[in-house]
């Protein structure tokens, strides 16, 4: 434990490296935290549910701080405020991340109660979590600054996944669907239960920057009949034609982590919605898959990753996030973690090029609201 | 089909003439409509989807002041801004009624093709929809009002449903849901398929309003932990204390069609939202019933209704409205009817004291916005 | 008295009396009320201030319903909302006029106490303010029709004033502003004061229609540097091309009280705001006259009036609404009829086409939100 | 010229030097700027309008990033997103600094047009408003820190008013207002002209926070008569109690550059906004002075300041801040300065203990909305 530990908390401190204490600072919209923001909650949360009672907190001012949604915990600081709270700066996280990391190690040199594993062993997947949020939310503020600066390369190297033609068949039937119980998962991955699928087909490849401009170019963001209703309010109220970070001037540019540059055609789409995801399956008269049919062909994650399954992109589902039968919350505090957002909220599978590795499974479920873009999402098309 | 016509089309008038002329002019919020938008929405159905390209428009301007969101048909007036629109009137609606009433029965009198008689059928469940909403719409307008006025009885006999104790018990296993073809379905209840369920219990009976007030007076509105996020935002941020039209002198009074009057607690509760539905299922330690759940257990529509399955309140169901494994929506405009709105919405099951006889059945599938509360929808409850 | 009451009081209805139950009920924007709205509330302020503590309400809801913003009478219904309210309807309402009326009609057949004679006054003349609100108003509900319906000609003959060239020069010096009181005047035409006066000139016509359209072709709407920073702001914000009313096909047609037409070029100006009058002013090499400049220079109202001085357009001034020095507000509740308002407001002079025979004078000020333009408000220009 | 240029610009730095690279990032409201947005801001003005045409800029997305409002130079990043842009940061705006120094210094050792005198001598007027602002802005944002932080003092020595008795009668009559042209002034300042006053006091002190407390414990807050209309609904809507900064645990605590401590009673108030000080006026049965009024009677800023006249709060005054008869903005772009804000804001007269020693004088003009707090601004009563 105490080795995943360390090596954790230092790939989030390798994360925010390349990052000024201004750059740390900021928030360009409510969705997004300051980086420092991250990394102190990422610490609260050991203080808080691994360290307990016995432990004097670092600073009293931190739980109100630094506790992101947990009711049962107490009051916090308003989400969209984040960006105004100078004050700790980023050394005084530095130091309160190097305090209660000593304070666990320390736990670690000692007998730890199971409860005790089970909460740290959440919190290093929480951590990694917000590893990947500190990639997206950086990037937002960057895309925000006039010079359109760089953030630079990800610590691990990036993944380019081949380009695959064609469709993997599955003849339907009762699958078995959500964690088998072996190594760490979330609550909402659980429990196993069976599906009955239709026959299907779900896509070799991701959908690329290529065959998006198609869609642009045959009108796909001014044909209402593309669109779910809401998902055409969307693209009308906030002017969308094309991806998040893609603009035009003769030609399309993208903006990422690397700073502006051309749209490569055979770069996997990143950066669109569950409504451009869906409109733009409608065009190529496809579907989403669902969550149970990506489980249901996906290969493992340890497997090599040719098809952008894991290191590229999350893929939007058709399936909205909802609980699996018989799913229960964990107890206490930390069944807030997933169960209270299984509304308004879309579910995506795989995993990202800014998803820390170890991170992801097949199992696993992640979510945001349809309209959402600032995430590392793009598209894998499915038929009946 | 023209003994139908003439019934449906008099009972939407029938439902709107306690009504005077400034009651069915405004608008007390985007979600309603004014009465005499509805009336001569309907009316512009027919006038558009039946009677066709041969016919002569009654009014140049109604395919935009009254078409409510059929983007192949065009473009037309904002519906925040229906309440602003005073003419035509009530009586031009009137008239435009009988003009286009007179051109169907014409067109009734000879033959028709398949697809006119489709079109004819969906007109009348279109307007059936829209008779529910003129109910829902109205109370909701006369609520606003300081005086609290009735709107008076409705013209049918309200069921009353038997308080029934107990659960009905389902051993799970595969079940087909979803319309078997024979009758009218719109296209969201098919295809129909297979589902895998679980073993699980529905109540059999809606919860009421005494047990509403328990959950009240047991802080149900004050403890985070029984709500979804969003939904504890909604309490917050609207100041939720009741279900809708409910408010509080000594004890709890409730609004509805018939006027101001004391909370029943034998009554079923109504108007509330999903959110709150899903909260007092949580109080219970129990759940909403899924949409095939409630589908596998409840009675034929023409039985005996004694539990309240179909005459008192839609029932929120813990399924988020999404498409049928198979679903293709209907072709041309008509197709805009459901399809484009299987995203942000939780599905209803049943009927309510406001639907009109007929028109709902066990695989009726209605929708709304978890938020939403100005519906006659009500809660059954369900368990593992 | 008594044949002043029953004109001003017909008056009202005469201006009504084109007017459906429905045109009569709706909201348009929240500056606007529904016409039953100013029917009733003009006469809640006669049974509420003239007739006093010994009458019995008419009905215990209008009070509530129809005060329009005296917080010392007590709480009121939501100015956005009286849209909403459909009952009372315009029967009612006119039961209710009727009532009251025969109520005053009473109290003048007595002795009537100085008091009361002043409320009464006040009364009527509060009336006369409302019959313009009743005509700017219901031509904003007409004109968000997309039917363009006419409300129709006014009661009383319109004035077209001459087109007179030139300048009215002034040699400055110290003038008397303010009422004298002889005559009926309001709180905030007094105390009567001396001003010192620079020489300055005022322009004998109003602005015209095609000189605004010279502004409008030479990018009047497009250039910043004509306006105020806030001006600009809202010409960016809410898409200002043109004056309120005015669209552009091929040429520029206008909506009126007619219906719609063609912009007039010899016509006055109507429905520019404050700070479109002091962008074109700005334009012109020229400047608004300040309230006492106007004052000094205006004719008496009861002159012939061929500069279009008190009968076609309230005419914008450089002047912020304050008080006069020594300016005390009437005790009661009717003292927060003018004095409460002094501030965020620029004061107009004159009177406009529906400003009702009798109600305005030179002293006489009018005062708006720099950016509405839903008042018959127009331009006259001065210069140093 | 160079000596004065020099201490501006190493003021500016001595501000921000207790100011951490977080602190001089965020914005707290669209009202305020970061501290490094200042620095940077006033270096652009000298680089823009004194280095002009020949020089090269220091980098090319300055000028977006840091032209506050000038229509005329170009576009420019939007006000409420000045709080994402973290790159340039604190170390780069200090090199831009340095950068344009050098090159201004240069400039002083050669022959100035009068015309690029002028400008610098504007630059550095220009550079001490936004040293007042840094102070004002710095506060705001460490206030919405739960740890309420301090700033720390400032590098000049405060004004302790001595609390004066009584008021300064005036006679009334015809005064010169307006800046005579002997030095600098901002073009709002002119031209000097004759103003016609009646006989008035205004007091000697400045109205003190206990005066204030009695105002709130009067119930000033919760009585509406007291208020202007608009002022009443900032009341409600923002749920004011107090001024700015002031919380109530068992005393009134407030927040100020020194953090959290208690209301000193015999401090003069500040932080209220013109709202509240006509509510308080009214309470006291006196009112606000004029503009002209309080140039009428005010000291010369360099005499001794007993009274709180310039080093203490600005003082609101009664008037709208409009033009002076006969006023012409200055040519080109800084003509931008001042005229282009006259409208929808209140005059305020004297300085406060942020203004930096030497900048204002009798006849300054300050202004801001009626709505505004997060400025040093009090109150100084006048009666007729």
């Amino acid at each position: 434990m105490e080795p995943a530990y360390c090596d954790v908390r230092a790939l989030t401190e390798q994360l925010a490296a390349p990052l000024s204490a201004e750059d740390q600072t900021v928030q360009s919209m409510p969705d997004t935290s300051p980086t420092k923001w991250h990394r102190a909650h990422t610490t609260w949360f050991f203080e808080t549910f691994v360290l307990g009672a016995d432990h004097v907190p670092y600073d009293p001012s931190f739980a109100f701080l630094f506790n992101s949604y947990y009711e049962a915990v107490g009051p916090r600081h308003a989400r969209p405020e984040r960006g105004v709270i100078t004050r700790p700066g980023v050394a005084e996280v530095t130091a309160y991340r190097e305090h209660v990391d000593a304070a666990v190690r320390s736990l670690l040199d000692g007998e730890l109660s199971p409860r005790t594993c089970e909460l740290l062993e959440l919190g290093l997947h929480h951590e990694q979590q917000h590893q990947e949020l500190i990639v997206m939310d950086i990037q937002h503020v960057l895309s925000r600054n006039p010079r359109q600066p760089a953030y630079g390369p990800l610590p691990w190297k990036p993944r380019m996944p081949v380009a695959l033609d064609g469709w993997i068949d599955h003849p339907g039937g009762v699958v078995a669907i959500g964690h088998d119980g072996r190594g760490f998962c979330y609550d909402n991955e659980r429990p196993r239960h069976d599906v009955l699928l239709r026959p299907f087909q779900v896509a070799r490849s991701l959908v690329t920057c290529g065959e998006w401009q198609a869609f642009i170019d045959d009108g796909g963001y001014r044909r209402s009949e593309l669109w779910m209703s809401d998902g055409w309010h969307s693209v009308q109220a906030l002017g969308w034609e094309a991806p998040e970070y893609w603009s035009r001037a003769d030609d399309w540019q993208r903006f990422g982590l690397a700073g502006s540059g051309p749209v490569e055609p055979a770069d996997p789409v990143l950066h669109v919605s569950w409504y451009e995801a869906d409109a733009f399956a409608r065009w190529r008269d496809a579907r989403l898959p669902t969550e149970a049919e990506w489980e249901a062909v996906a290969p493992p994650v340890d497997v090599g990753d040719d098809g952008g399954w894991y290191g590229t992109a999350w893929q939007w589902t058709a399936s909205p996030y909802t609980a699996y039968p018989g799913f229960r919350p964990a107890p206490g505090a930390v069944g807030e973690y997933n169960g209270k957002f299984m509304v308004n909220q879309q579910a995506l599978r795989g995993g990202s090029l800014a998803t820390p590795r170890g991170h992801t499974r097949r199992t696993y479920r992640n979510f945001f609201p349809p309209a959402s873009r600032w995430m590392f999402a793009g598209v894998r098309l499915a038929s009946d």
